[in-house]
């Protein structure tokens, strides 16, 4: 398990890389299996076809299996895919059951299937197991290599079974006690075992009330649990307490990750997350967005179009335009992104819908007035016209209430209504606001038109 | 060290607040100290500041400790500073070293002063060593409560060591290896060592091409390493390769919250980790970004001025304003989020700045096209004229690609300057895209009005 500097890594790959040029089996294995996964991972992508088929038959499927663990997400798939289905299968039986069931669910089910059916039965039934998870919940990023003690073994025993567990179990830090039905009733930390006197009973050092999840409970959640009660694993339960697998602090940090990377795609209309090594595949990642709001601005558009008189008669209108709609669509995403963080930290489910709404209706408020006024006041010395500062004042005050309200408003409804609130993206709600915007703006200097000329 | 279900806690919480009430100091320890720190935290921030006083004399600073490490770091501070200070002392020194350095980071150079002279002299020595080093490297989130054993130790010897020292250190699953000058030669984790035999020499079990950070190192980056290599801890050494302290998983993954945070906070150009409780927090906390865009957009409105001949003459150019500075703004913005992600993960420094623009490029090239032609087609089967598509379709093309660019490259050069990325934030990308985008538009129209009017 070791781990190298940028600087000491260059050297070292390409030394690896002529191993495998001159097909020195010995020579790579040395070098190879001498790095940490992570490493060995990072050199294995920059490998091409030819390379990687030697590798596969260079190392064990449970060397290949540490590779594998570390490769990127989504190219892992195609490096199974690649390898022959045997060794692929006993590749896949060797990989941390959790992260076995990611890469299996990537794949299409007719491979997945052959892949079970070539694996040795014991890994291939605790796949299944998994598989049947949703994805995102606790189900789904749990290991069921665990171990677990009973109550009424002593310290001595519960090391001695511990030994024997250690090399196939993802964590040993954390042992968890159960009963002769396989209930979770305890857990104990390897910390207090290795203190605690050999001949004390399991069931007087456990701590009894413990932290555990239901299977179905959410990754975002439990990630937010691990983060308050700072574990390091946290066990699943069943509706009836039964012990089905432990979720360890390195796929949270994954999990944290990724929930990460969603909030702020979405935010930004964009998925950052996609490795964009070409310009087609950015331009693929971007249009879609650009395309739907492409088509409400022309709504946009449209609509201005209505007041196509309006603007005939008072062009300058037009001036304050880009400003109000700016501001509308800032207001939204500041109130959007504050809603969002505050439904994910679960700080507005604490809050409570009504006082939320007040509370960004106060501010939204108290935003509006103080822009609207100094805008007023400022198109007035500059323009030295009042009225049209005032209409354009007037607009600012009355769409950045809206925006503010709604920014909030739309994540909220949609979490309550469990819808997925991707489509509340960033850019979404400032064309909204936008069109929000413009209406008023419009609305009022069409009303008050007789004092703008 | 227990924890409970939502629906536990309160009337837990209100019998534990009655024993306040009522000043029964049995029945408040039994049940408070029989929580999870964290639940204990909780309830805690819910008590008034009588309750909160009855709370310091009846808790050992030493129980308080665990408290405070759990309350929210917003509030921590005036927690402190409410306590007589003796207590507050002892406390502090009972506190995890790296959380005692948070604590006192936020308050008052002279309290802090005070604090450590009062405090024990070992634990102020160690908070001071701390103190010194800058915020968010490593050194400011390590702690010095680790284990260490040498390298001549034989197993046996390293476990009763261990469980010495396991009562006050942060974590005991790394053990790390020292020589004789405290330079770091290795590591061996728990596991490892319960599963040797009792006579081998730590020197033959220790891995010793270790990952370690330098004590300045950004902590995103090693919360990247963590994520990356799977560790519970990771050591920090200084440039003589000394070992200083160790920073473990929990701390972590509160950086990455942190992390995550701020990056959200600059698309959104809001404070988004700010406990918003009051409108009037909430608006103080909106309203300065939208001020200095209120500004900005009065900029816009005044190059628009400029161009009032071109809009008296086809006031209908005014109908496609939102549109191009809408589509402008999200394009900014979407490049944006790729390069700011781009660089927290690493992602860009691999790929180089020459290969990136070359790419940035390219894709506004394609998205320009793509939007400007479409644009152009539907404008002219909307309004039959062909020019005016012309101008819009163009101006969005030419936008769209000089959006595409400027959002990924101004947070690569400042990324490049050391220059703090925040004002790239996405509401300040998405004005200055506003400004181009008018200027580029209301250009080529008078540039073309000939075949407008």
């Amino acid at each position: 398990m070791e781990k190298l500097d940028q600087d000491e890594k260059e050297p070292l790959y390409t030394e690896i890389e002529e191993a495998l040029a001159i097909e020195d089996i010995h020579r790579f294995r040395d070098e190879f299996l001498d790095m940490h996964p992570y490493d060995q991972s990072e050199l294995f992508e920059e490998l091409n076809e030819t390379e990687r088929h030697l590798v596969y038959s260079y190392l064990s499927p449970e060397e290949m299996a540490d590779v594998i663990e570390h490769i990127d997400k989504d190219r892992v798939g195609d490096v199974i895919t690649e390898m022959n289905p045997t060794y692929a299968a006993e590749v896949l039986a060797e990989v941390a059951t959790d992260d076995a069931v990611d890469i299996l669910n990537d794949l299409d089910k007719d491979k997945v299937a052959s892949y079970l059916t070539i694996m040795e039965e014991e890994a291939a039934d605790e796949i299944k197991d998994l598989l049947h998870y949703e994805e995102k919940t606790a189900g789904s990023i749990m290991t069921t290599e665990f171990v677990v003690v009973t109550t009424e073994m002593n310290v001595k025993q519960a090391m001695r079974h511990l030994r024997q567990e250690a090399p196939d179990a993802e964590t040993i830090y954390y042992i968890y006690v159960v009963d002769q039905d396989r209930k979770l009733v305890g857990v104990i930390s390897l910390r207090d075992l290795i203190i605690a006197d050999g001949a004390e009973i399991i069931e007087d050092l456990m701590s009894d009330r413990i932290v555990s999840v239901s299977v179905g409970d959410d990754q975002e959640q439990i990630a937010q649990m691990m983060r308050d009660y700072d574990f390091l694993a946290l066990p699943v339960v069943d509706f009836q307490h039964h012990l089905l697998g432990i979720i360890t602090v390195d796929d949270i940090m994954d999990v944290m990750e990724e929930e990460a990377n969603d909030d702020y795609s979405k935010l930004a209309g964009v998925d950052v997350d996609a490795a964009e090594l070409t310009s087609i595949q950015a331009a693929k990642n971007r249009l879609p967005w650009l395309i739907i709001l492409m088509f409400l601005g022309l709504f946009t558009a449209s609509i201005i179009g209505r007041f196509e008189a309006t603007l005939d008669q008072v062009a300058l209108l037009a001036i304050f335009l880009p400003l109000i709609a700016g501001m509308a669509g800032n207001t939204g995403t500041q109130a959007l992104a504050v809603a969002v963080r505050g439904i994910a930290t679960g700080e507005f489910q604490k809050q409570g819908l009504s006082k939320i709404v007040m509370r960004e209706l106060t501010t939204g408020v108290i935003i509006g007035v103080t822009c609207g006024l100094s805008i007023w006041g400022i198109i007035y010395i500059w323009q030295g016209t009042l009225f049209l500062g005032f209409v354009v004042g007037l607009s600012i005050m009355t769409t950045l209430l809206v925006a503010t309200v709604s920014g909030a408003l739309v994540p909220l409804l949609m979490h309550y209504f469990k819808v997925d609130p991707a489509v509340a993206s960033g850019p979404f709600i400032t064309t909204i606001n936008d069109i929000i915007s413009v209406v008023i703006y419009f609305g009022l200097a069409t009303m008050f038109m007789q004092f703008l000329i």
